[in-house]
């Protein structure tokens, strides 16, 4: 701790990536890529689980479990998908370890312990959940499935980053089957919105909502629909998709259900997915040069109450108002954590906390035992109130309500603000370099300019947003006809 | 469904496979010993989750992810735990697939992409979480760490069984770190002691509490604590250990931390966990001919409502009634399907639930509108009774508790009438050949006696039991002296 964090203004990864480690979310691992969440990380993760799980059962899904292996025959079998995973799988291709004759204590791997038949490990579970699905699916009343999965899959990344990219990686993915289009469809459009509701309403994250480029599109989906968020440095953020799959893996996995009517047909897919990356979000949305800051609805502790005390009998005092103040506060449904450890000082606490963005803090001293009153801070503002002890549940409750908003407000208007309509190649580099975040420009619908305006800019196309105005124009690099504004930015 | 399960009595093997998958709860994967856990099993999982969870956190355990991969040099690194588990391990060796060129459309592994280091997928995470541990402390202020993970873990299996035996299953891994033996010994009972908690007051499982011999101890282990359960077969289950690991992982990877008195020492280990394997336990102790049965606490449906009808107005004046039973149950907190599909006849609900060990079922038809009344009918002991209307949100209350009451009372009356007492190996022969169940006999304390018993008669020593008499006596093989009885068995 004390190490002081690199400032935003200086260097945004930087101090992303020293926030990640010293609030005590994740570090790096042994293994290439890989992260190790610690506790305080995780108990984010599973506020975010326990959210979204409701959600989804909510709207009809049940959890299951497929295999964390993929056989290679499955794997490839939906062409378009194969593709674009098999450049960064971990491919398990022995099943045994042996001692080395050459090196004395030491394993290697059984070269008779080959598989026949390689694994992959998971980097999405379409081809072996589809090839499940078919044993699962005769006729129209064994649809829909809705089923959604919480696990690891694995993307062999070269460059990583802590939450945001990351060669293992949690995530859950739903995997839908429909007996028609529309309904997928609205299936697809529905667990979209889900997301997007989670995002503003529990991250405090404002997200705009539209569908993918071919270009940027999941592998083997028809359309894929992404909820996009803004990060403070300007960079936009994939925060969640959900794919309409079409028929695609029906057909590549023989999957046909006989139809109301008696015919046969094949089945309709969606799948969707968030996953850790969305802690990366949360910290790049709200937090500070002090450290992170969290909404609160996904706050693993909202209040912690530290004690300001000489002596053991000032302690006792403080322990006996913190203790009830902690069951009160329970009582409403408040996380409270009473910080009362001799091994480190009150301002070392305050630090601390701030850095791990608790929203308040509870100082209590001897001189708040006389006034019967207590300080508290908020974390989001910075700012300090005594407030009498009798009014701090009420107080917390409505603060913790107001911060939540502030945080949301303070976001929605730094993404509104980074919106740009530009409408001349020249402002459009301009922006994406000055200014950064979404830029709103006319593009003329070819995969072409797309490249060719990523190769000069680095932008990529976000999304194709549903609100955008009803507005024709030309495309901002070729002046061709556009029927209407895309999203462009930089992006993680 | 409708097809007829395999009677116990006449194999009880075959019958626990079809119920497995008959009961829609779990089934084999495309790949090797890999399962797909369907959503009706799933559903048991979460159940036994959010309450093994809620435990862990009471005893003041904390949640955390560490990665599904370990390096070839740190798996090896804790001799004695690589060599128990190298045998039986899947190896990570390329990272990238490409495509073939002498098969069209089909991928292989790229020679290019092999890994400087094979990775291991975790059989357990000892070894990268002690390499992790050794950055988290320092000193004993930073002790003790009490971390739980939920996980996925991989074992190579040669022969597989659905929940009992796969090559990968879900399981939860506490990994606790210490600054002193006697710590680390009682959180490692204290951890036992929660899963006999779990297992009795939730599975309705009686367990045996005991050690392990050394020859049965996991690899790495100073000494294990194991729980105990007996199958309706005669055969004994492993249902949760924990671990006291000693000092071992601290020393293999170097993890030393500041004493109190400013010496350095190594830190003192624990780890323990339970897996998706405590399914099957759970089918194996209470469900029979006709099905699965479900204790109350953990049946994701307790009571199913099943409208019968002739006519669309008959269900709709049922259905109203249903709809007004469910919000009460639901209200005092039981949780009920109203299963209203047209697409099945009440017969076929009746049994498909009964196969699924819904612990209650109740059927509405048009007398019982008349009569004010419902069909109540119990799973556990096959019964039907009529239940006043108004009386059926408390008669479901009690019943419950009853039914969660009776599977205990039975599995614990077959449970102890299932040890017995041999003095001679002769007996102890006859009983494990033609009884089966637990043998308590006297052991000479030595590996190769029990070695030899197990060659005999394929009991293996389940434990040495905790609650045992102070009895001395001469071992059941070799005659020499023993200190106490141990319960021998045949085991899954
Ligand atoms: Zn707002
Ligand atoms: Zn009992």
């Amino acid at each position: 701790m004390a190490k002081k964090l690199t400032k935003r203004s200086e260097d945004y990864s930087k101090w992303y990536n020293e926030l990640v480690v010293q609030a005590d979310l994740a570090e790096n691992s042994a293994v290439r890529g890989c992260m190790v969440i610690k506790p305080y990380g995780f108990a984010i993760w599973e506020k975010m689980q326990a959210e979204l799980d409701r959600m989804f059962k909510e709207t009809g899904h049940q959890n299951a479990y497929f295999p964390l292996f993929v056989p290679k025959s499955l794997f490839e079998a939906e062409e378009k998908n194969a593709e674009g995973f098999a450049k960064e799988c971990a491919v398990v291709t022995h099943y045994r370890l042996q001692n080395d004759p050459d090196n004395e204590g030491k394993l290697r791997v059984d070269p008779e312990a080959k598989l026949e038949e390689e694994l992959v490990v998971r980097p999405t579970s379409e081809a072996i959940i589809w090839n499940t699905y078919k044993g699962w699916i005769q006729s129209y009343r064994d649809l829909p499935i809705l089923v959604n999965q919480w696990a690891n899959v694995v993307r062999w990344e070269m460059r990583t980053r802590l939450f945001l990219r990351t060669s293992e990686f949690l995530w859950q993915e739903g995997h839908t089957a429909h007996a028609n289009k529309a309904e997928a469809i609205a299936e697809a459009a529905q667990m979209q919105e889900v997301y997007a509701t989670f995002a503003e309403e529990f991250m405090a994250m404002p997200v705009i909502k539209g569908v993918k480029t071919d270009s940027e599109r999941f592998a083997g989906a028809e359309e894929t629909y992404t909820i996009e968020a803004l990060m403070q440095d300007g960079k936009a953020l994939q925060a969640g998709t959900s794919h309409f799959l079409g028929q695609n893996f029906a057909k590549a996995f023989d999957v046909k259900f006989a139809t109301k009517e008696g015919k046969l047909d094949h089945v309709w897919a969606t799948s969707w997915g968030v996953s850790t990356r969305l802690i990366g979000g949360l910290i790049m949305t709200h937090s500070d040069d002090h450290g992170l800051v969290l909404p609160p609805k996904l706050a693993p502790i909202q209040v912690v109450i530290v004690p300001i005390y000489k002596s053991e009998e000032e302690l006792n005092r403080i322990t006996e108002v913190a203790k009830e103040l902690q069951r009160d506060l329970r009582n409403v449904g408040v996380s409270v954590k009473f910080d009362n450890r001799d091994t480190h000082k009150p301002g070392w606490k305050f630090a601390q906390y701030e850095l791990q963005g608790v929203p308040l803090r509870i100082g209590i001293g001897p001189k708040d035992l006389e006034k019967r009153t207590v300080e508290l801070a908020r974390r989001d503002t910075l700012t300090k109130e005594f407030v009498a002890k009798d009014e701090v549940v009420n107080k917390v409750k409505d603060l913790l309500v107001e911060i939540q908003n502030t945080l949301h407000e303070r976001a929605l208007d730094f993404r509104n603000n980074h919106i740009t309509k530009v409408d001349t190649f020249d402002d459009f580099e301009k922006v994406i370099k000055e200014k950064g975040g979404f830029v709103s420009a006319h593009w003329d619908g070819t995969e072409e300019t797309e490249d060719r305006i990523k190769k000069r800019t680095k932008a990529t196309i976000r999304c194709i947003p549903f609100d955008a105005d009803n507005e024709t124009g030309s495309c901002v690099l070729t002046g061709k006809p556009s029927q209407q504004r895309v999203l462009f930015a930089k992006a993680y």
